[in-house]
């Protein structure tokens, strides 16, 4: 089977083209393919599929087996693909995802796709539709204990749940054991992805994230765009904000005009492969 | 550029085909394509190589961009290699390494390769050879403080030099931080590998291993070999031991009548790739 990796901000996937191959069961084959040793490590698996929908469809699984709904950095890295691979010559693409359908817009030079600007679309801030178990809307400063330590948290969905908390050293945070803590806590009937933030100014912030069924990983775009929709929210930041990741950088602007989310990044391929190991 | 991904008992590296590939800087390309998120992601970086004293050469590199004597796992794996990809039809191999000559036997059904035996030679037992300062050979029970802790080392060079320590419980032991001390304690002039061995009883022993350059991998070959002759110096075992590692199973035989150390052990095929970033 023939596959591609890919990564944007270091969020890597492999990638499978699914007008030309099989995949049968997704779910063993994105916890075989993302094993680091045996397989051939990744974040997940991320099919590109045809869509009666959109231009083009995607489904992701995470390194757990399990489906995920949406991928901002995958999503970037889908553009490339099939621009660069030939599938289409439009530098204006939709795709459908599990977390809806997504817009994007490629930025080209020589044919090579330099950065994609995708609309993410609206941020989702009501409790029940995020979901998170609260009385009332927007959810923020949410406090949670974990370990001992009450932290706050916004709550923001980007076709996925997200939990943001402010900290004043993202650096020096056990991230593993407070993500999981947070992912798993019953306030948060479909878990959650968390996000740790630090705020350097009105236009800047640095994030570290937990996936939920991941583990923490380098970069997670709808993590970085409930990030910047928490940090507005919260009144720690202007509309347009540069958002520095362990991978990389992003820049994420929220709109007042249409209310979308836009992040715009970069996506680069690693290298192209055949698998020979069975599922 | 072409190569296939490898794996012995989980101990992955990068396999490059140097008869129909040019490698020009390979310390570069082993610290690229090793990462894990932005590169290939690998243990290091191995080339297959011609060679005036034996069927074949080969050269590795750790992901630091190091480079190494030898390491047992990938020996197998290029026994795999040259086999199955038709560049010999022998199943007995020699393979020049910066370590010294080492001789193969493949163990073939239906044309796979199911296991390969190495002949490792024999193991280096002299203080001065190894290297580690010390004032008599065999080093047995060499006492080093690492974080208030004494331990007691035995120093065997198969190609590469390991210390290597029995504990009572190699799970529960925080290698990392072991692993650094040792490898960087001032008694070894070309710092050392770290295995870390609990005995089960007289035929089987579990270790874990800290590489030096690498970190802690999940098998090291070398690293068995030096085990199973330290088990035996030592009186903790005979001369036949199968080694549990936490990537799968070796064994090592340490034949008194040539002095050889026999390992013998599984090599796999994970994937064949297009590597598409620059060095």
């Amino acid at each position: 089977m023939r596959f591609t990796k890919m990564e944007g901000c270091g969020n890597d996937y492999i990638y499978i083209n699914c007008f030309e191959e099989a995949v049968n069961q997704p779910e063993k084959l994105a916890i075989a393919m993302s094993e680091r040793h045996f397989g051939i490590g990744a974040d997940g698996l991320v099919l590109i599929m045809p869509s009666k929908k959109a231009d083009f469809r995607m489904r992701m699984f995470n390194l757990d087996g399990s489906e995920g709904e949406m991928c901002g950095n995958a999503v970037r890295c889908i553009g490339k693909y099939v621009f660069e691979r030939g599938m289409t010559q439009n530098k204006e693409i939709s795709l459908e995802t599990a977390g809806g359908i997504r817009y994007l817009s490629l930025n080209v030079e020589n044919e090579i796709v330099k950065t994609v600007g995708v609309d993410m679309g609206e941020p989702i801030l009501e409790a029940d539709n995020i979901p998170v178990l609260h009385e009332s809307s927007p959810v923020i400063g949410k406090k949670i204990t974990v370990n001992e330590k009450e932290l706050a948290f916004t709550c923001v969905s980007m076709g996925n749940p997200h939990a943001v908390t402010f900290v004043e050293d993202a650096q020096a945070l056990p991230v593993e054991e407070y993500g999981t803590l947070v992912e798993m806590n019953a306030f948060f009937p479909n878990k959650t992805n968390v996000e740790f933030v630090q705020v350097f100014d009105k236009n800047h912030i640095k994030m570290r994230v937990w996936e939920r069924g991941s583990g923490e990983t380098l970069a997670c775009g709808t993590g970085a765009c409930a990030s910047a929709v928490a940090a507005i929210l919260n009144g720690f930041c202007d509309r347009e904000i540069q958002v520095s990741l362990l991978g990389g950088e992003l820049t994420i602007y929220w709109s007042e005009e249409d209310n979308h989310v836009y992040m715009t990044g970069p996506a680069a391929f690693s290298f192209d492969g055949v698998w020979l190991r069975g599922v």
